[in-house]
């Protein structure tokens, strides 16, 4: 009833809502001053967090790297414990005596008596701790002591005093300790044959379709927050921002179902490709938003800022790239590390320098101040795309496990922690209306992100996207664990309060009612189930048609990836750039980082010889190490670690 | 130079010494109350962390049992992510409207103006949370918000103000994330053969050894202060509190080289037991005294306040044994859910269920106030005992491998962090006297451990502890993780910071110096080395000459734990308390715990029979699920990951 009468109201104001659904999409209004600056002081303590854990995860890769070569040569006389002792002592001094911190706010606080007076208080922000001065305190408190206080957040209500108490985390955890795995494991279990061959597809639906699915969001809901009005304010460059975070859509419980179901292979891989990488879109996407928030919080007018604007286009390119070269890099480093040491004798070793170079991948980009979930993406393609390759066979069912058991209890603490925060958490702040309203944009959201791609990709592609396959797409828009802890992150002003509240019903009513209907669609759209692509595989690999660059057919299977990258070249069902990649990765990447054939003296030009026989190991030369099981056990996803897996890895 | 003056100046008081040792012994002085109520404000801090933590653990269990059950029934309605929310929402509405946490102490500031009166503050301790009110804040800031600031700690000097900012953790994450994995993968891969043989003076050494060590280091340790003096007042109780935290002595370092050398098995049992049991008692012992400051605070004079002293003695027993018997209980819970549900089917789940349940061990036992450490301790001890039996290959693989790392990983970060702090850490206060003194304190103390005690043992034991083991043990007397991470928990008073430098530095010397030293040492002390434990328990295997409890001899080696447990019965190896155990667990525990036979109704009376049926399953019937590998897997000390053990156990 209530909706109705808003409903015709909406209506009599439709003409209202059109003007100034243009005028939001000609103009970006900047947001709060106060709100921006909440962001830059969350992110600065965010970096300090990230230098800090950093710190000691290289620490703790520099003690692995230098145990392993004590082991190696027998050394004795020091023990590793006492190793990372002195690292640490070393560490330690190095940042007593040499590294300043950025300087961080603080105030004088004394007793309040109560009333009393503010004097020299010039702050746009709370202080980032309290020191509470006691000169000539109680007889009960020592003297002439100082307390230091940090900054917890806003009391909004009475209540919430003691309930703030209760179950609720910094959200830092959220994005240094819950996220990385989830996203590493999404990257390092990528089935990266089926990826590879929708590449194209994949990357404009993420690219773009994020793009302008937060573009519609955002101006759908500004129209919506125009015309009914809502209790707290919220500029488009708000509404614009909410669209980002939110268009990041979740892939665990889609893809778990998937799993169960074995459904069509390029299906999974576009719905995994596109729900992966777009969350690496949104939250760069995000970033930059707040970036083109902070340029702009000077003026206050209306007006549409071009230098502002095209400069968080830069801020979004350079951000995304330089995370992606960050990642990749790290994940090349540690391929060489294990393949140019030995460290591989030593199982336990390698896996623990596994992880902390995977770790420390993120935490170098977020100090880089970039995206730490864009870097560790990546760097966990590359980790299951050469550095597993190198890994002893321990380590190689360890990384798998480890990962997959870490992924399991952060993706499960994420949901629960998003139901329970939906009572403890101090800040939430509903508005029917708007949450009303933001239903009807995500809806609107992601289908112009799919259909009009879709038919547009159609033109371009062989084999099409049916619309059965589209009407899944839009109903996989799961949100989720990302869009979560994007919004929690700063939830200071009342209007980011609103998008934590806003952005957890709609996690928590699309993950119930989307994920628990997916089996359902699934059979309406008759889509193809119980596909089992391993056997695909297989086949490939029986008939291996693949004729390596010296012309000659492989001698073994040796380093199947050839197969694991996409099977034999088809051209019909490979992307331009996927054939050009496979072509460079299998005559460069693979045999510098790799102990994969053909090396790299025979690949690369006569002049480069002596650098070539620098970077070809033993192993290499004399295909000690790759056995005709590589061919499987190479491309992670594969092994599933049921009993016929594990015994196909340990024959 | 300096240290000879202070000697010459201590014979001239050596009466002094000796009368104020006498004091010190026959009477306990209170430490100040202050102190003793910064403790009391840590502990409750600390519990409501662990509850925390414990309600997400809980609630992840509960998720992973959940998931279980809807695979198991092929539901498809609602998947594991909605499962998640919905409990987390249910649990979120619970506490909202039920749980009342324990009330949170605030004090309302406003900020300085110069100088100001500090009217209606009457605290004994800092308070834990400030609350800035801007009522009539500054334009800059939003009107009538209030800000909260949580307790960080002291601002010792200016220098500090930044560095306090850098590279220091909260000690809770010690206690809460670090040192749980250490202990439990002590117990889990706790070699309970010969651990079970020397039973007796294990626990003679852990319980009788550490006492002495703890009043003997006490003793000293006052003494010395008495009489050269300190720059900050100590008590007695807490020269001998910090004599109890400093007799936990580490294994980490000395087992490692143990491990590398094959060292004589009954030597490595004895420092490796305890090392570990030491480590469970010093921490329930120095709790035990905290509590006695506690109740003896009320009155400072020097007297010894018996009843106080009794009831502390009662705290220790109560402590200890309830933590036991909760580490005990969840061990054989985790066993029944492995054992009569089928998680097993997805070992996945099955590895999630088996962590959080270790993990809430601990917590549950923080939480009721106990010692986490010594419940998860004996948690892992059982988990290796019955549930590891019950697991699914894949996941004792995984298990084993998971804890394997996560301890490294924890230990050397500790160690790292120990070295980092030396120079980061803004609470350190060097007092060169004191820690002169702490280092003569534990060389005694560790004397009077190791030598009389081992002449009593020698009396009663057949196999005795040679001259050159009771040097070993000596010399093995390393200090660690624990005493550092009891140190660092409470840091307010000047005496605390005080024994917490000291801590560290004896840390980083014994670990670098007897560390090093070590495989000399051995060499010197000609320590039988090179022994495999492995090749010996193999024999017994051969010459299965166990005679199961119905008389025949056993079909196949199922279940192999009565090897496992201290191979065949050899009466003069195995201590009375050893032997009555092993009989008891063969009857009783094992077939109720695990698929073991005999089965209970072999074993239980006839009038049970309809209840042994109900504990008995279908597997243990048909022994469909032991193959004779067990009898090696089924000591998860046996499992090293390498090659040939992986492939022993995926034959």
């Amino acid at each position: 009833m209530w909706l109705h009468l808003q409903m015709r109201k909406a209506w009599k104001k439709l003409p209202a809502i059109l003007t100034s659904l243009l005028v939001a999409c000609a103009a970006f209004v900047a947001s709060a001053p106060s709100d921006v600056e909440l962001d830059e002081k969350a992110k600065v303590n965010h970096r300090l967090d990230s230098l800090n854990i950093l710190l000691y995860t290289i620490l703790l890769s520099l003690t692995v790297l230098t145990i392993w070569s004590f082991k190696h040569r027998r050394i004795r006389f020091l023990h590793e414990t006492g190793l990372a002792v002195i690292y640490g002592l070393i560490v330690g001094a190095i940042i007593r005596y040499s590294y300043t911190s950025s300087e961080v706010s603080h105030l004088s606080v004394i007793p309040a008596s109560g009333s009393g007076s503010q004097g020299g208080l010039n702050l746009t922000v709370p202080p980032d701790s309290l020191w509470l001065l006691l000169k000539k305190g109680p007889a009960t408190l020592p003297k002439n002591k100082t307390y230091a206080y940090v900054f917890k957040g806003e009391i909004s209500d009475s209540e919430s005093k003691q309930i703030e108490q209760k179950a609720t985390f910094d959200p830092e955890i959220f994005f240094n300790i819950l996220l990385p795995p989830i996203i590493f494991n999404a990257g390092y279990s990528l089935k990266r044959k089926y990826f590879f061959r929708n590449l194209g597809t994949i990357f404009t639906l993420a690219f773009i379709g994020t793009t302008v699915s937060s573009v519609v969001i955002g101006a759908v809901l500004y129209g919506f927050v125009q015309v009914f009005g809502t209790s707290s304010e919220f500029s488009f460059l708000d509404t614009f921002y909410f669209g980002a975070l939110i268009s990041a859509t979740d892939p665990v419980t889609i893809l778990a179902i998937f799993n169960d179901l074995h459904v069509d292979v390029n299906l999974y891989a576009l719905v995994f490709g596109e729900s992966v990488l777009n969350d690496a879109v949104a939250i760069v996407l995000s970033s930059a938003i707040q970036n083109y928030g902070e340029k702009f919080s000077g003026e206050n007018s209306g007006g549409f800022n071009f230098a502002a604007f095209s400069q968080s286009i830069g801020v979004f390119a350079w951000t995304f790239s330089s995370s992606f070269a960050i990642g990749g890099a790290m994940g090349c480093a540690t391929a060489m590390l294990t393949k140019f040491t030995h460290v591989r004798d030593f199982p336990l070793l390698e896996t623990a320098l596994f992880v902390l170079m995977s770790y420390s991948t993120f935490l170098i980009a977020e100090v880089a101040d970039l995206t730490g979930i864009v870097a560790v993406l990546f760097c966990g393609i590359c980790q299951a795309h050469y550095t597993y390759n190198n890994l002893s066979r321990d380590s190689r069912l360890r990384t798998k496990q480890l990962f997959e058991l870490l992924n399991f209890l952060a993706e499960n603490f994420i949901f629960c922690y998003i139901g329970v925060s939906m009572f403890t958490f101090p800040k939430h702040h509903f508005d029917t209306v708007f949450i009303f309203a933001a239903f009807v944009a995500i809806i609107v959201g992601r289908a112009a992100n799919v259909y009009p791609l879709s038919f547009l990709l159609n033109l371009g592609r062989k084999n099409k996207i049916s619309w059965n396959f589209q009407h899944v797409l839009f109903f996989s828009g799961l949100r989720g664990a990302i869009a979560f802890a994007l919004a929690i992150r700063n939830t200071l002003s009342e209007a980011r309060q609103t998008l934590l509240t806003t952005t957890s019903v709609i996690v928590i009513v699309t993950v119930i009612v989307c994920g628990g209907s997916t089996t359902q669609l699934l059979s309406w759209f008759n889509i193809p189930v119980g596909v089992d692509d391993e056997a695909e595989c297989m086949q490939i690999h029986m008939r291996s048609m693949y004729t390596p660059l010296d012309g000659n057919p492989k001698p073994d299977g040796s380093s199947a990836d050839p197969y694991v990258e996409g099977g034999p070249p088809k051209p019909q069902d490979k992307a331009l750039l996927a054939r050009w990649w496979q072509n460079f990765d299998g005559r460069y990447m693979k045999p510098l980082l790799t102990h994969s054939r053909p090396t790299l003296l025979e690949t690369m030009p006569v002049f480069c010889t002596p650098i070539a026989r620098l970077l070809t190991t033993t192993e290499q030369l004399t295909q000690e190490r790759v056995e005709p099981i590589n061919t499987l056990s190479g491309d992670p996803t594969f092994a599933h670690f049921e009993g016929q897996d594990v015994r196909r890895l340990f024959p």
